[in-house]
């Protein structure tokens, strides 16, 4: 259907052809080069040659070293930033006379002209790949240089235009996938990795389970974001029950479950154009619309930093004294050593789920913070339930059953934002409340418990 | 594939049943109470709410009259521009110490709160096409109350972005479409009128002709633009032969020519949202790949105001007095009458089409406008090459060829841009002359003469 | 996806270039000619000229006029038989000793060459369209040549092995379909006449109706057979108001009956092949499955010959004698004239229906034969339902709803297949008791009364 | 788009349930009530019972094991013949009166009910699929049990008319082809064996790598038979350089070869029902219609059977002594071990592929016998060119390419079909040459040499 990308990639050629390179002097640097095309791009008038030129920046970029990278964003934030010297009398009038005539004259004085050349760049294919790419590089020497925000914000703001979720499509994968897109959700598959290619199979190719993900029309083959799903008898207390390969099937017929155990962003680049939340009630309402009968929306999640929450608390638990051993020797496969554990460790994570805040008084815990966030309620704890070394790593092998109830999403989400307490199951409530004791804090006090 | 819509209604549906509207005073007049409710989006939080509210304001919009349309866009335009009083302090930090951090503040706390707003509409369905439709709605109401100008700007700037030619998909549309699209080319198609289903088939079934269109992933089957083509072995002189139902085949495997004997926008809410120039260049790439042998790229053009321009001067061509009748008594079917009028006749064409300028200095018909900015040369003219009702009217039933030679277009377009002569054949040069002179004007002031 | 039909094309032309159409006489008449093909291509070895052959036999009928056709059909019945010396000896010897293993020595030696030589045809592109075409030529001329029957025999044969209910694909056909579908449907449409597009569209557009239809997968646009249906709150008595453009849309979603009301074979070559009571099972379970809700199957279906059949026994029936002049003068608009007419006209009817058979003791009306015989139940009898000329002059206006009871079908179908009674509804066999005495017929002689 | 596998399994369920299986008697052993269930098929009126007994049979008999499917077949030899008392009189009257239409009379009642039965069972879903794996089945106890030939007879007689080459659709498989096809191509790929998913992708994802493959509309997934090729610049001479998972990709630009490598039938219950030659001629005009550049069309083939042919002889010819120690001792990595037997064994496999002959005639190389067969001329024979365990101890490594001309292929065929000499090189033929000098033998009895 789509000729686009050859079509584009035609008349850039021509362009090419065109495009007068001696200019942009070979004694300047890649970087100085670079910028120089950037420049040019920003002030071409003919299609051809704006595509050639498009083309001939993203072909470089592809080429440069982590060095040169930063040069380059460090030229972007310095010499593709606002006109001041345009801006000026505009915002002198605005402070004479404000209202929103002026204002808006600012604001179109005022823009960024990034934005105009990450718009010229997305115009030549495959322009929208590589300019995630490109903010993939730049969110990794961010961390480094956080100076360089700016440049990153332009990119998030036409990224969340771009990817604003109406032109998102969801689509399930199933064993008659391409391989182009099989191959990548074995790669992108986060938190429980993918073996091989059997292994995908036995997640998408059986009747009761279930993997959807969102694309986006440009990019074809690239998922976005996607979450598996098993179809079950009932809530699903431990990762191993799902991932067994001698598992039997469930009868879709009669399942009443839907447990989401995996949920995988899978492009670097969109970091912060979330569509996590989105996806999970688009599948509910996929998944409701097929199997009626199914009326139990819940997840299998990991707590990924329990552990170290935990650790610094260690010296003040004497009855946990022989946690460290407890993944180093294997322990927990000895079943009186793992029942002597549970009681606590279970109090404890019903706190640090429930209660504990980071800096800036969200749940500590990134996981919960996304699904209560998302109007989930935590409904269970489960004690080994992922007892591969990355889950006793993480959590004492621990995990979570948040429940997504359709009568309570908007509400529990409403009190969430207005920074009300989570939504949790009575059992966990008094799980919550032993913790708080065993951590000797008063109800006053929890909130204060810092987190990771 | 897209299961998109439907969930999207979904969870809208299951937003509305918690979407209190006895909040949304009945007493407020509809205005105000869409109004209510956009405000109530701005602050929503919940994704169900969110597009619940969003629906609800796209169908109360849908069921509006002109004069509420127009009560509406005012409000956008008073109540939802930028928030003033939070911009003054920036403006006042920029002025104080100008650079490019206070700059992008300011650019940030500048946006109107308006493209929020519409960024939240277009994720509830069928939120971009509602979107494309009140644009339309604005663009009809500017004419009358240009005050509303600023609210179009945001439109624009939105609109831009999304339909950034990277998003867009090339199709060839031929008589397996699916009648939905080709139901709207025969809707949409402005230059020479589709009588119905039989005419459209003989424009797109047999082999030497072509549609090709633009289209948008979020509009299925909604073409943004399309052009028309017959494959031919000359530049044909007259629209007559390429509509004729009775006219014989060519034979593709020899055609040399591709005739460009249609263009139409589809979407008004999308002016200025311009695909043209570029779909012309992507539609010459891809018969290129497709057939070789065909190395001659024309358009057959109408020119849509020469009446109305030479109709002020006819006053002092004499040697035209005959014109008037021409049209009336259908006098062209004359051929001795046709053959007196058709030198000075051609001659003043050539001279209103290469040298005669608007008001802003560029070239007084907007066809002409079109093709020579995007790099064409004006060919040819041809007299009686449209012998309709509306082509006698028009152009007293002249046409022309405007010839895309790929080695010259990045060239000519550069030209034009920079405000030099058009790209003329010699031909029409020594007609344009000969109009000149006609007219009693010197080379020196004739670019004096206004345009329509 | 398929590349089929274009490479199909290309060997064979590569194989026309080796065909040496010299050694075809051409002195010889066309006939003569295309049977020499004929025999060429059952001897052929190679690929490319046998598709070349195969291709040129095809061409060349395309081109015959009906005189040369029947010449053709009287040298395939004559030349491409049996090989009856061949199969002498293996008669001889199976009559000598009668057993398996000579029978099937038998049967292949006994095929005729034809169907061998259809199948070979069957390999050039558009082998199997130009088969069918070719059979409705010969359908029509069997009328006038009843000995061409053996001929026809192998046609069938082998359609019914390549039409195997297996191989056909059911789609839905709406809005979207290819117009190269639907300019088809328009086109075969044999109940009730679609005027144009805007009909079409009302009968398929409307979230109330469908039209499903059967393809075969070699035959991309080409329908089989399709059946059009409203889904609807009650069993509809008029064809007036299932396609009155003015009508009122049902709620799908409680709608809770499916008028099936017009059904229509597309392929007059493949007659005999027969679809239609398969297409209508299907279409039931398809709708069960989408809309559970609707559980009344009901069709709206004419009585083609009813008017001819009673014609003949108006004499001795005084009481009709105003009938003759019903349709002429539009009586029937005068409502205590069509009050009068109906008892006994839908006495009849329901005589007619349930009672009259043809000389092979099956009931006259084809239609009813269709549907009784497929399992259906004759339900209501409709005055006054179809008030066209055509349904006047067929069946004085009045139409018949048969109802599918999916618990009754099979056994229905067994006891017509047995010959038993159809099954009727009570009031229809009041209604048919009514009929049988004016015909002054007793219950044990009502059996004879003949047919159309 | 079809719906037509779910809605045959509704229609048979709805059948299951009147489905009395009461009668067939619980008493009787598994194949005596298959056979019961197989004559209701036959006598069977209505539609679903038919479908239903058909689904039946069709999953009895896939719980069969070795034994109950040897005594079904034996079952439908005895049992489900032509019906010889109904047959007699027609033999006996066509004895009397031989012609075509007694002849006629004799094919029809000569049929065989496995025929009709088959055919049934073929509506139901999914019968294709499930008579292909009986057949299969059947295929592996001929060998045992010769006398069930006439049920096979019955098979492939229904399978070419389906398989129809004119029914088949060709497709390439690339990387974005479903996953289940492709695990199908690593499954059935039977000549260079694909190790996982990544030497999968090295074979079709590269742009100079191509596959091929037929398929039935009926089996979408299921591919029957596939071709994989390299585009180069050479006639490659040794398949490692082909599937060496470090070689430098070709320029497909300029790329002048296209190396037919592997050939693959997927379904051997469709033996006999050949593809092959087919689909070499349609992708060769499919490769000619994308890539005008690349003229030459060649395979890189194994010689199957040499060693075999060879060993019997080895002891006339005391120059190849050392010839066993080759493969065992990996020999032939001795380059000058290497170069002394290559001249010999070269001619000899020259010897062997253009003049051994099998029982019946033909040449005695099965790889051979299907290119020479097919209009491919022996071009060249390459030492060491399989250097795999497999290949060295088919045929010392050596392999062999054939080339297809279009220019001759069809000659070579007709040629080869009227049983002269085959189409081979210049150099072959000197080797031939040599190679019967080597065997002793004159030109005027080399024919007589056995084959395999």
């Amino acid at each position: 259907m789509s000729l686009l990308g050859d079509m584009l990639g035609a008349i850039a050629e021509r362009g090419r052809a065109i495009l007068d390179l001696s200019a942009i002097s070979q004694a300047a640097s890649p970087v100085e080069q670079i910028v120089a095309l950037c420049e040019r791009l920003l002030s071409s008038r003919g299609e051809a040659s704006a595509l050639a030129t498009g083309s001939e920046i993203l072909a470089r970029y592809a080429g440069f070293d982590e060095g040169e990278r930063l040069a380059f964003f460090s030229a972007l934030l310095g010499g593709f930033g606002p006109e001041v010297d345009a801006l000026l009398p505009a915002a002198r009038a605005f402070v004479a006379e404000p209202g929103p005539v002026n204002a808006e004259v600012l604001h179109q004085l005022s823009e960024p002209r990034r934005q105009k050349l990450f718009r010229l760049l997305n115009q030549s294919a495959p322009g929208t790949r590589r300019l995630i790419e490109m903010r993939a590089d730049l969110l990794r020497l961010l961390r480094e240089h956080p100076g360089l925000e700016p440049v990153d914000r332009d990119f998030r703001h036409l990224f969340r235009s771009w990817f604003n979720r109406g032109f998102l499509e969801l689509r399930r994968i199933d064993w008659s996938a391409p391989a182009a897109v099989l191959e990548r959700i074995i790669r992108y598959e986060a938190v429980h990795e993918i073996a091989d290619w059997d292994d995908l199979r036995r997640r998408i190719d059986p009747p009761d389970r279930r993997l959807y993900a969102f694309f986006h029309p440009r990019l074809r083959d690239e998922p976005l974001i996607f979450v598996e799903i098993a179809l079950t008898h009932s809530m699903v207390a431990s990762i191993q029950a799902i991932l067994d390969p001698n598992r039997k099937l469930s009868d879709v017929a009669t399942a009443n479950t839907a447990m989401f155990y995996s949920i995988s962003d899978c492009q670097p680049g969109l970091r912060g154009v979330s569509f996590g939340n989105f996806l999970i009630k688009q599948v509910v309402e996929e998944l409701r619309a097929e199997l009626p009968q199914v009326t139990r929306f819940a997840t299998l999640s990991p707590l990924p930093s329990f552990s170290r929450w935990l650790g610094g608390r260690l010296a003040d638990l004497p009855m946990l004294s022989g946690l460290a051993d407890l993944s180093a020797g294997e322990k927990w496969r000895d079943r009186s050593v793992a029942a002597a554990f549970e009681p606590d460790l279970t109090a404890l994570a019903a706190f640090y789920l429930s209660r504990a805040r980071d800096r800036s008084g969200r749940p500590a815990d990134p996981v919960a913070r996304f699904h209560l966030g998302n109007g989930a309620r935590l409904e269970r704890i489960n004690w080994l339930a992922n007892t591969g070394p990355q889950g006793i790593a993480a959590s004492y092998g621990m995990m979570v059953n948040y429940v997504y109830r359709l009568d309570e999403i908007e509400r529990n989400h409403e009190r969430f934002a207005s920074g009300q307490d989570v939504a949790v199951s009575a059992a966990v409530r008094r799980q919550a409340n032993a913790g708080a004791k065993l951590l000797d804090l008063s109800a006053g006090n929890d909130r204060l418990v810092g987190g990771s």
